[in-house]
Order: structure tokens, then C-alpha cells, then sequence
């Protein structure tokens, strides 16, 4: 492992998707060049930016909106990076060959350069996010990318939920976590349940910013898609928290945002050393994490 | 897995150590009876409370403080849980052998039983938390014990930063995880990081009462022990968090508590329906968590 980077400044791009896929990424583009002005060395988008988020049915021909990686989209993104001087982290429905299709993170690095792809390892399946129905689950495994400004671990949404994840990209030495995702409330459920689903939400990645010392993002969308009164109300809410797991930016609930925030790679050394938890893990009994459940 | 056992009340006991052990086992007791007398049927113990936390110095002359395991202590609390009727989690101080002690948690069941031991597995060393120098870490890996209202598991205190025992306890079925604690501030650095610190520990074990869909109960210590304005100020703050990650109830940092709260095993069940995290599990991609590092 080399020596922590130099504090960077991340950049979270969070927006309200619309129905054409060229204006999302037109808008996305701009945002972008936003944030790079405001100062962001590493720009990260919203999974799935460039469309409504199409799971909330099972239609085959909307198949028809994925793409190959690389293709148009990073390609588009790595003049971009290249033009700006910035890290992307983006997120694309990945066409990877007939019938078999990915909810990928790219990685395009400051010289415009694709550095590598994430394909989403945990899929869900759940009322109007029927992921299951379009993502084969990702055989890439958990990975880091090095960076002109950091090394970045990339995972995807439901994989937030999973403290496995989180564990085996810290062990890899990533400096910054990044989550893109699409996570919002059902209407219905907003007023009784919606405090609490998006604090554990939140609480989930504080804990794995805590257990690995290393500093977290998640960039969600915001804005209602679907009919009014059903559909998903997406949260926003997009935040970075430091290797304390403490959150020092957080956007609102229901609009647009970007937030620009300065990273210092030097606190995950100092917050290791204070609460050494990575010393003292028995991988001696950790056997277990590999099965599907316990016996008693 | 049998059925989800019916609603239970679950007591914690937080308090301050006094010099003499058999001063704090007469309080204890005593606070026992009173958590029962509120209804409590699982009644727990904060971690090692037969003594001040003897941890901030390596002194030979302190392994006199342990005890055999079944020995004096569990014979008192198992003839008191058959008298109330309660099961009692509580933490000691273990003599196994000359030379090898360990910070165990015991289980007395309703009937008076000693039903098992779990001992500490991870163990902190820093700065007036000299933990190992005195305890071996636990052989028997991650426990669950059925009992007369649940089936509980139990870690100990520097456990609860780690995703792993979690997981690992919940995966065998528990449907309580309870962690006796001894953690304060140095009364040096309370001003400045003593809020985040806090957080940080109480939102860890919310995040595995969520990852994992279970109720949670940390019991801590309060008071202060060393000499004025160094030492140890115990942060008490005992809490309850619910299988969403709520925290249904929380102690004072600096008084004693007992707090008596009603858990619904079947709430669990609820949880895990909605936002099914079991299912998705990747354990064709988790070997890596029984590794020290990754190697990107």
C-alpha cells in the first residue's frame, strides 16, 4: 500500500431524471462541469442517471435503453473527465451481450481514460424495483480503481445494505466508497415509515464508514416517478460521511443538488490508529460468512 | 428454525463500579430484582461489573479478580434467576486456567441453568483499555442460547465494531443480540470528540440491528473511574435498537438506569420481508473476509 493521497474534494451530482435519456445526460454533463467549477476533483453520478428508474415494471423492450461499457455514454464522459481534469464515477445499464445485462459503476479517470467497471454484485427484488428481472448479478467481485486523486471502491445501491461489501473493498485499500443509487419511498409509506427507512438508510453507510475508517458517498436521485400517489418518491439526501462516520454534507430530500466536499485520505490513517479494528479481526471464525445461514 | 418466540421484556442494568466485587454484586442483584419487579424477563448486565474496569493498568496482582465460570457469581445470579423467573445475560471476569482468562459472557436461564458461555473474541488494546493483557481471546466462536423467552445471542464490547459477529449471531438464529460494555471518554477528550464518539458507537450497533433485522441491547457502565480529569468517564447510554435500527430507548450518560423495553421477535420477521438482505447474500464472493488484507 502506498501512502494516503493528498485531501481531494468529491463531487455528488444529485438530480431529478427525466423521460429522454439525451436531456439526462445533457443535464448530468452540465451538473458536472458545476461541480468540477465549484472544485470537485472526483464527480459522482446517481446510479442509473441516464433514465426513469425503469425497474418499477417488467417490460422487455426496455431492455432496449442499455448500452455497452464502454460505449456512447463513457465515451461522452471521458472527453469530459479528460476536458476538466476530473474523476467520474458514473453508472450505466451495461448491454455486455444478448441477455445478459449489468447495473455497472465506471470508473473514468482524470486523463479521460475508462479505468475499470463494477457490475453490481447484490440485486433486489422488491415491489416496483424489480432489479432481479434485468441485472444478472455481477462476477467481477468487489474492486477498487486508482485514480489520479484517490483510490476509489465503487459499489451500487442494495449493496449499501451489505456490510460484506463494504468489508472486502476497504480491504482492498479503497480511500473513498461510492455509491450511486436509486432509493426512494413509496408514497403511501412517506408519512408512517419515511423518517425511519431513510435513517437506516443513512445509519447503514455511517456504520461502514465507522467499522473500515475510510470515507463514504452515496448519490441518490430525487424527484417522483410514476402515476401521483403510487410510484417511487426518490429521497435525494445524498451525503458524504468522514472515516467517523460522521456526516459533514448532506443534500435535501426533494431537489436537485451538488454538493461539493473536501476528502483527506490522512483521517482514515488517523481514526485507524485510534479505534484499530482491522488489527484485531479473527479471521480464524469468519468461515461462517460464506454459508447462506448458521447451524446452531 | 422454529416459530418466532412470543413478545418479551428485556431489562438492562446500568451502573456505577464501586471498589469492593461484593458491594457490586449486592447492587446488581439488587437492580435485578428491580428490573424483574418492572416486568423484565430477560434482565442484562453491563460488561466485567463485579469490579471497576481494571483494564487501565497491567497489574499481576489483578487476575485475583477472576473468578471459575460456573463458579460464585453464576450460583448467586442462577439461584436469582430461578427465584424471579428471569433469564439473566451477565459478563465475568473468567479464570479458565492458570494463565489463561478470558472475558466471558454467561447465559442463566429462567430455571436457574447456566445454558452457556460466549468468550470476548475480539480484544482491545489502547490506551487505558489494556484488554490484552488480560483476557485470551474466546475459543468457542459466535453462540446463540435458547431460553425460556428467546433465543439470545451475546457479544462483548469491542465485538460490537465488527459486521462480522454480527452477522455471524444472527445467522444462528438469534433473536436478540446483547452487549455487555464497559466504554467512556477520556475526560480530556470529551468536550471535543466525546458526541462523535458516542454516535459513532451507538450507530455501529444500530447498523447490525438493521443489516441483520434483530433487536439489539448494548448495557454500558456509567461514572467516573480513575483520578480526576483522567481515567475513564463511562458513557453509559445503554440502548435498545428495534430490527429497523430504532432506538426505542436510551439510558443518561452519567446516572444509573434501568431500563425495561418489550421486544417482538416477530418484528424480525416483518423486517426481513421488506427489505430481504438475507436473501442476496453473495457468499460465492465473500471468501475474503476470512483474509487479513486484499490484494487489489
Amino acid at each position: 500500500m502506498t501512502s494516503p493521497s493528498p485531501p481531494f474534494r468529491v463531487g455528488l451530482v444529485q438530480t431529478r431524471a427525466v423521460a429522454d435519456p439525451a436531456d439526462n445526460l445533457e443535464k448530468v454533463v452540465a451538473q458536472t462541469r458545476e461541480a468540477a467549477a465549484r472544485g470537485a476533483q472526483v464527480v459522482c453520478h446517481q446510479e442509473l442517471f441516464r433514465s426513469p428508474y425503469f425497474c418499477q415494471r417488467e417490460d422487455p423492450a426496455l431492455f432496449d435503453l442499455a448500452e455497452s461499457v464502454p460505449g456512447p455514454t463513457t465515451e461522452v464522459l471521458g472527453r469530459l473527465a479528460r476536458e476538466l481534469g476530473v474523476v467520474i464515477v458514473t453508472s450505466l445499464f451495461e448491454r455486455r451481450g444478448a441477455g445478459v445485462y449489468h447495473n455497472t459503476a465506471a470508473v473514468l479517470d482524470a486523463d479521460g481514460e475508462l479505468r475499470g467497471l463494477y457490475r453490481k454484485m447484490h440485486i433486489p427484488d422488491d415491489p416496483l424495483y424489480y432489479e432481479k428481472y434485468y441485472f444478472t448479478p455481477g462476477d467481477l467481485g468487489f474492486r477498487v480503481f486508482d485514480t489520479r486523486f484517490a483510490r476509489i471502491g465503487t459499489l451500487v445501491c442494495w449493496d449499501q445494505w451489505y456490510p460484506e461489501a463494504a468489508r472486502l473493498t476497504a480491504m482492498l485499500g479503497a480511500e473513498l466508497l461510492v455509491y450511486p443509487t436509486a432509493i426512494g419511498w413509496h408514497p403511501s409509506e412517506r408519512e408512517a415509515y419515511g423518517t425511519a427507512q431513510h435513517d437506516a438508510w443513512e445509519t447503514m453507510q455511517r456504520a461502514h464508514a465507522i467499522a473500515n475508517g475510510l470515507h463514504v458517498v452515496a448519490v441518490n436521485r430525487t424527484g417522483h416517478e410514476g402515476d401521483a400517489g403510487s410510484g417511487i418518491q426518490f429521497w435525494g439526501a445524498s451525503f458524504v460521511a468522514d472515516p467517523s462516520g460522521v456526516v459533514v454534507a448532506r443534500a435535501p430530500h426533494d431537489e436537485e443538488a451538488i454538493l461539493v466536499v473536501e476528502c483527506d485520505p490522512k483521517k482514515s490513517e488517523t481514526v485507524r490508529r485510534h479505534w484499530p479494528f482491522f488489527r484485531d479481526r479473527r479471521i480464524d471464525a469468519y468461515e461462517g460468512i460464506t454459508k447462506r445461514w448458521g447451524e446452531p
